[in-house]
């Protein structure tokens, strides 16, 4: 606490949709504020068409962080893109070190902090990626154009970047371990009818071979009689996991799945520590832009009651 | 179940934002469904300034629900303007009932009906509705143009009502019996900085005087000397109450305050009927729009997946 003009009375860490709905929620209740993490938008930033947010009917995750983006702008919040280090708790009030070195104190901390893109945890894996091996479709579908793709995964992720690829590469698999996609038929319905794609049910990719880059996958099942498949790229959407480190030394409850436990107000079992958005358990562990959103609101609000009965 | 194209999978019974949100998701779910409800947009669309909904910065309830309107209309869902005066379930299937005499047979059920406006339940009371009372600013407002009017109230839905008057009327007194405005501090520094508004604290209305129409309200605290203050009209916003008809008939379980008790999934205590948006228990009883859709949202994948699980 030596520099009074790093302490606010809440921190949000965390940048997506939750933590940014909290954000506008909190300025309005002038809840003084810092919201900080490393990605603008989180993973929602990467969905190059979303269809299901109420008040619009298509827009990329680019345009709809960017609109939340402006909109806690307009209202004054302190936005910093930095990758939050450590959290320490000291009497009360936590200490927030972020990778650029910066220090700031909070007195109330808002988790937003989202997941990450899971792994398949083969060897070769950390090798390839950005060497053919990709988990965000739209920072990286345009390198190839014309070329021949894989996709693995069966969620509307997995579908609607099979999509994208469609329109782009020459030919796209997507492999998926069950014997038939999940998420919305819609998208469904659009994979199994674009020619372009070739779906490979009840397939696992188990290998990865390729000298310099990644050349070729290798498949726990024959597909039509061969057990490799020779691609350019492979997008990997096999589901995401929460962000770990901070639940961890924060003492947070979680499920088996290492998202945090929340009761209603968002609130976790630590004493001034709330969590929104998708490293939650709430919304039924259904992970929507609109259902982070709301659980950041929910969040802001309580943390605004919070104040008003310390205060009082 | 003598007319087959009156049934339905999927009945949503109101068309406020909760759902209109589980329509979008239930079309892209590819759950064919009604959705039907007597006032497009629920209270929402009473609303003439919303600034936290996280993608706008500032629009009207009018301009978001229509956003939301063209959304489910773009799925082709059947979108119906009709009150819904029974629901009765024989045999696995609900039947419903509407004003116009429409009958619908449906497997599964999405009651988003929403709240009310609470009455001040005076005598008189009724006799003014229209004449001088009013429950809704954005509906009214017009008509007090350099005239006198009174907002009973302390809420954000209160000082945004007073707010708006205040562009309108001569004189707006906005009358709430705790000691402080409650809601967001935006809101609160907005109504006591504006020269129109004056807020009486600590009072309560307790009757109503005049001939054709409203021209006095009783104040049970007197203001600046008199019990009694001449007005040309009174918006009573005083809270809100659920729509209460259909959660006594299906003998659904709600709290004290006849909310609808709902678990993870929007799931209600009957088997086949789920429950969004204002009318239940659930974002931590935080109405806003934003949650409104959100819990939309997780009712209608709780609905596709029981249809999935079904038709196994």
């Amino acid at each position: 606490m030596k520099d009074a003009s790093n302490k606010y009375p809440l921190i949000i860490v965390g940048v997506g949709p939750a933590g940014l709905t909290a954000s506008i929620y909190a300025s309005r209740y002038r809840v003084n504020h810092l919201i900080i993490g490393e990605a603008l938008g989180g993973l929602a930033f990467e969905a190059h068409k979303i269809c299901n947010f109420p008040t619009e009917q298509e827009i990329s995750g680019l345009k709809i962080v960017e609109k939340m983006q402006k909109h806690v702008e307009s209202l004054g919040a302190s936005l910093m893109i930095d990758n939050v280090v450590s959290i320490i708790k000291e009497d009360k009030i936590f200490k927030i070190t972020t990778q650029k070195g910066n220090v700031f104190l909070a007195e109330a901390l808002l988790l937003a902090t989202g997941t990450e893109h899971r792994r398949m945890n083969l060897p070769n894996e950390s090798k390839f990626i950005g060497k053919g091996i990709s988990y965000c479709v739209t920072c990286d579908a345009m390198f190839y154009r014309n070329k021949t793709v894989a996709v693995i995964g069966g969620s509307d992720s997995a579908d609607t970047d099979s999509l994208y690829l469609a329109e782009i590469a020459k030919k796209v698999y997507q492999i998926y371990h069950r014997d038939k996609l999940r998420g919305e038929t819609t998208w469904i319905n659009q994979v199994t009818n674009n020619k372009k794609i070739e779906v490979i049910y009840n397939t696992k990719v188990i290998g990865l071979e390729g000298r310099e880059k990644l050349e070729k996958i290798i498949l726990d099942t024959p597909y039509q009689g061969a057990k490799k498949i020779s691609i350019d790229g492979l997008f990997v959407k096999i589901g995401t996991v929460p962000q770990k480190i901070l639940t961890k030394e924060l003492s947070l409850e979680t499920d088996e799945g290492n998202y945090i436990k929340v009761i209603p107000g968002q609130k976790t079992n630590q004493a001034g520590i709330w969590a929104a958005g998708d490293i939650t358990t709430a919304s039924n562990n259904f992970h929507q832009i609109i259902t982070a959103c709301s659980e950041g609101a929910i969040a802001a609000e309580s943390i605004f009651k919070f104040f008003q009965e310390r205060n009082r």
